[in-house]
C-alpha cells in the first residue's frame, strides 16, 4: 500500500454524485417543513443476477468511507443554487451547508456475504432530506459492485478453489472508477489477482502480470542489449550472455521439435530473452504473436532452458487466441517429453496460462483440463436494485438448516423480537396462501478488510447448499415473511395506509 | 460550472490506472536498453457497435487531460517498486520518477466525429517505455466514452432531433465514475441533459429532474406545511393557500372525470402540492405511483389548475411504469378535453415524459407519438478496439461524395503525400484483388468544447448517407487501403519482415 493516510479515499463516491431530483426533492422537502423527518430506504435486488439463485454482498466499505465523508461544499451548494429556481430560499442552502451524515445509521449485511432476492443488502435511515440525497451513491456504488463481485465468484465456482484467476477487465471497463471497482469487487468474490496496479495500490488487490503481444513485436532480432550478462541464480559464478545461451539451446530444442533452427521467429526470442533478463525469477512466454508450435513455445523453451542452466526457473507461458484447452493439453505434452528429453523435471509442470474473452462456459471447459486460468468477467445488468414493495423498516434474518447451509432469509418487522435458534417461527413465503413453520439462526459482524470479506464470501458459498449454489436452472433460495410483516402488507393492500 | 481550477482535473485517471504487464514490460524494454525507442501505438473498433455501421470518437479530451498531468509520484514509483522484483536496478525506478508526456504525440479524429472499423481513433507516438504505461488507460479513456456516445447517437437518431432525451443510468452505473463517464459521453452523442448532478458540475451536462416515487409515498396527507400560502406568479395580489385552493378544484376534475372526490390519494396530493409550492415555475407531476388514472392525473390536474389560476403553467407529467405509449396517448386526449371544460389551452400541450428501461425499440415505437422521452442508455460491450493488424504508423483520410457525405474512410502511411480533393487515388478494400479509385477531402480540427463536440457530432451524423447512418442491417461503410500500404501487407503477409 502506498504511504497516504486513507489511500482508498480518493476512490470514493463525491456528494454531488446524485440525481437530480434527489436534490429537487429534498427542496420540497425542505419546504414541506419535512427535512428532518425520520425516513428509511433499503437497497435489495429484485432478482439474482445472472440466472443464479444467490448474489452476493459488497460495496459497502465504500458506501461507509462516503457516508463519512459526507459534507456539501461550497461549491457544491453553489451548483446546486446554479440549478435551482433562483428565488429559492437561501435558508435551504444554508440548511445544506450544515449537513452531514452524524444522524445517519446504517445496517447491511456484512461485505462478501449472501445476499437473496428482497432481503435488504443496506437499509440507511436518519432525516428525510439527507437520507433522499445519499440514495443515487449509496445505489451506485453497491449495484455495481454486488453485481462484480457475484459473477466472480460464480466464475470461482466454476473453477475450483484451486485454480487461479487473474481479472484483466481494465481496458474495457466503464471509465476509470468502473475499472477499479471491477478490480477490486471481482478480488473480492474470489479471483486472486488483478492486472489493474491502481486497484493494488489503493485496495490492496494483488496484482499480476507478464507481457503482451506488443512487447514481442516490437523485438526485431537484431537488437543488442547493454547488459547482455545474467548471474546465475544462487549468485555465484560468472554471469552468462542469455541470448548466446538460448541459441545453443534452441538448436537442441528445434532438432527435439523436428523444427528448423530458422523458423522461429528471432524477434520474438530477442523480446523473451529481454523480458528473462528484467524478470529472471518470473519469466512467462507469450506464445501465440506469430505461431505458437514452429515458434512461441520452440522460442520459450530455448529460453527456459538457458535459464534452467543457471539454476531459474521458467514461471510458464500464456495463450491468448485460438483453441484454448486445445493448444494447451497438446503444450502439456510437449512440455513432458521435453522435461524427460532434456532431463529437466521441472518443466513438466511449469504453469499453462490462458486468456481471451472466457466467460462462464469457456471456463467450464478449461477448468476441467488446466492449472491456471485467466479470465475477464462478462457483466449483464439484468437485476433491478431500487424499487421497493415490502412496507415499514425491517430486520432480516438468515435460518440455517441443521448442517450449517442457508435455507431461507426471513424479513420482520424491525421492531419484532429477534428470532432465537432453536425457537419454531411461522413465516410466509411470498404469494403463499399459508404460512410455513421453520427454525431461525442470525448473523451479524462488523466491517471486515478486502480480504477477510473475500475470505466471508468463500465461506458463505461453501455453506450453501448444493441446488442452490448451482449456477444454471438453480433451485430458488426462499425469502419469507414473519406473521406481523405479512399482516401488514395484506392490510395495506386491503386499504389505503396501515 | 463550480470555481475550481479545472473541475474537470479531479475526474482524471491516475498513472496508476494501468495494467501491470505493461510495467513489467516496461521494465523489460528498459533492461533490454530500448525505453527511449520511438514507439506509436494506434487505438481503433474493429467493429462498429450495436450493429451499426457507425461510431462516434470521444473521449480524446479526457485522454489530453490524462496526457497532460502524467507524472508517477513517489507513492507511485514506491508501489510499483513493491510488486516488481526486489533486486529491480534502482535506475529503472528514478527513470519512471523523470517520466511525463512532454515527448509524447497524439493525433486523433476531433471529438465527436464519425469513426469507422479499423480507422484510428486515436495515434500515441513517443518514446517506447511511456507510450507501453500509456495504453491501458487511455483504452479505458477511450473505448467506454465511445461506445456511449454512439449509443447515444443512435437513441438520438431514432427520437429525431426535436425530442428532448434525458439520461437518469447513475444509480445502475459502473460505479462512480462509471456513472460521470455515462452521462458526459449521453451527452456528447445527442442526449439534451442527465440527471447526474456531477456531471453537471464537472462537466457542464445540462442537468433535469423532478421527482421519484419515494417523494409521492413520503406524504399521507396528514401534513401540515409551515407555509401552505403561494404568491402568484406576477408577484402582485395576496398569496392563496395551495392545498385548499386544489381541493377546490379537486371535486371539478373528478366531476369531468367521472370519479369520486374520496378515489385521489391524499399523500401523493399533498406531495404535489409540496413540490410546487417548492417550484411554482416547474411542477411536474410523477402519475403511476398510485394509480394513474384514478389518482396521479386528477391529483395533477387540481394542482395544475390551482396554479393556473395564479398564473403559473405546470410543465408537464411523467410515467415510469407501464404501457407508456398508450398510456401517453390516453393521457393528451384527457389534457385536450380538460383544456376545453375549464377553458385552460395552456394544459393541451404539457410535456408527457416517459422513463423506464427505454431502449432502441421502445424508443421508436414512442418517437412517433411523444413530445419528450427520458430514456436509459443499455450499453453492451461488443467491439474490440485494442489488437492491431495493420503495419506502420498512418494516417487516415475521409472521403466525401460530391453531395458532402462520408463515401470511405482511406488509411496510409504516415511519410506518404496528403491526398488532395478532386484528385484521383487508387485505394484497396480489405481483402479486394483489385484496387479501385475515388477522390478525397479532408478534415482536422482543434479540441473543441463539450457542447461543440455534441454538435460536431449531430452534424457528422447528418452528413452521413441514410444507408450507413441506418441502426439496423446497415450498408457497412468502406474502409480502404491506399497502395502503398497495401503493398507494405502483401510484403509483410509474404516474409516475415518489411
Amino acid at each position: 500500500m502506498a504511504a497516504e493516510q486513507d489511500p482508498e479515499a480518493r476512490a470514493a463516491a463525491r456528494p454531488l454524485l446524485t440525481d437530480l431530483y434527489q436534490a429537487t426533492m429534498a427542496l420540497g422537502y425542505w419546504r414541506a417543513g419535512r427535512a428532518r423527518d425520520a425516513a428509511e430506504f433499503e437497497l435489495f435486488f429484485r432478482r439474482c443476477p445472472f440466472g443464479g439463485a444467490f448474489a452476493l454482498a459488497a460495496g459497502l466499505r465504500d458506501c461507509v468511507r462516503f457516508l463519512r465523508a459526507f459534507r456539501l461544499r461550497d461549491a457544491d451548494v453553489q451548483f446546486l443554487a446554479s440549478v435551482l429556481p433562483p428565488d429559492t430560499d437561501p435558508a435551504f442552502f444554508e440548511h445544506l451547508r450544515a449537513l452531514d451524515c452524524s444522524e445517519v445509521t446504517v445496517r447491511a449485511l456484512p461485505e462478501g456475504s449472501l445476499a437473496f432476492p428482497g432481503v435488504p443488502l443496506l437499509q440507511v435511515s436518519g432525516p428525510l432530506l439527507v437520507v433522499q440525497l445519499l440514495e443515487t451513491p449509496l445505489l451506485c456504488l453497491v449495484s455495481y459492485a454486488s453485481l462484480v463481485a457475484t459473477n466472480a465468484a460464480r466464475l470461482r465456482l466454476i473453477a475450483g478453489p484451486e485454480k487461479r484467476l487473474l481479472e484483466m477487465g481494465l481496458r474495457r471497463a466503464q471509465g476509470p472508477d468502473g475499472g477499479l471497482t471491477a478490480s477490486t469487487y471481482s478480488y473480492l468474490g474470489g479471483f486472486d489477482s488483478s492486472s489493474n496496479v491502481l486497484a493494488g495500490q489503493l485496495r490492496g488487490v494483488p496484482v499480476a502480470g507478464t507481457l503482451a503481444h506488443s512487447f514481442v513485436t516490437s523485438f526485431s532480432g537484431s537488437e543488442v542489449p547493454p547488459d547482455p550478462m545474467l548471474a546465475p541464480a544462487a549468485g555465484e559464478g560468472p554471469g552468462v550472455d542469455l541470448a548466446a545461451k538460448a541459441q545453443v539451446w534452441l538448436e537442441q530444442v528445434c532438432a527435439h521439435l523436428g523444427l528448423g533452427v530458422q523458423e522461429p521467429h528471432p524477434g520474438e526470442r530477442a523480446a523473451f530473452v529481454a523480458y528473462a533478463l528484467a524478470f529472471p525469477r518470473a519469466f512467462q512466454g507469450l506464445l501465440d504473436t506469430y505461431s505458437v508450435w514452429r515458434s512461441g513455445l520452440p522460442n520459450f523453451l530455448a529460453v527456459a532452458l538457458a535459464l534452467g542452466e543457471l539454476g531459474y526457473r521458467a514461471v510458464g507461458v500464456r495463450l491468448d487466441s485460438g483453441d484454448l484447452l486445445q493448444q494447451a493439453q497438446e503444450i502439456r505434452k510437449v512440455f513432458r517429453a521435453a522435461a524427460a528429453q532434456f532431463q529437466v523435471p521441472w518443466l513438466e509442470s511449469v504453469l499453462i496460462v490462458v486468456s481471451n474473452n472466457i466467460d462462464e462456459e469457456a471456463l467450464a471447459r478449461l477448468a476441467q483440463e488446466l492449472v491456471a486460468v485467466g479470465g475477464q468477467p462478462r457483466m449483464k445488468l439484468t437485476e433491478d436494485p431500487e424499487k421497493q414493495t415490502l412496507p415499514g423498516s425491517k430486520a432480516a434474518f438468515r435460518l440455517l438448516g441443521s448442517d450449517g447451509s442457508p435455507l431461507m432469509d426471513m424479513l420482520q418487522l424491525a421492531e419484532e423480537p429477534v428470532p432465537q435458534a432453536g425457537q419454531e417461527l411461522r413465516v410466509w413465503p411470498p404469494g403463499a396462501q399459508e404460512p410455513c413453520t421453520v427454525r431461525p439462526a442470525q448473523l451479524c459482524e462488523p466491517l471486515p478488510s478486502l480480504a477477510e470479506s473475500r475470505a466471508l464470501a468463500q465461506l458463505s458459498l461453501s455453506r450453501l447448499s448444493p441446488e442452490h449454489r448451482r449456477l444454471r436452472s438453480p433451485a430458488q433460495y426462499q425469502v419469507v415473511l414473519s406473521e406481523r410483516l405479512q399482516a401488514l402488507v395484506n392490510s395495506l393492500c386491503a386499504g389505503q395506509s396501515p
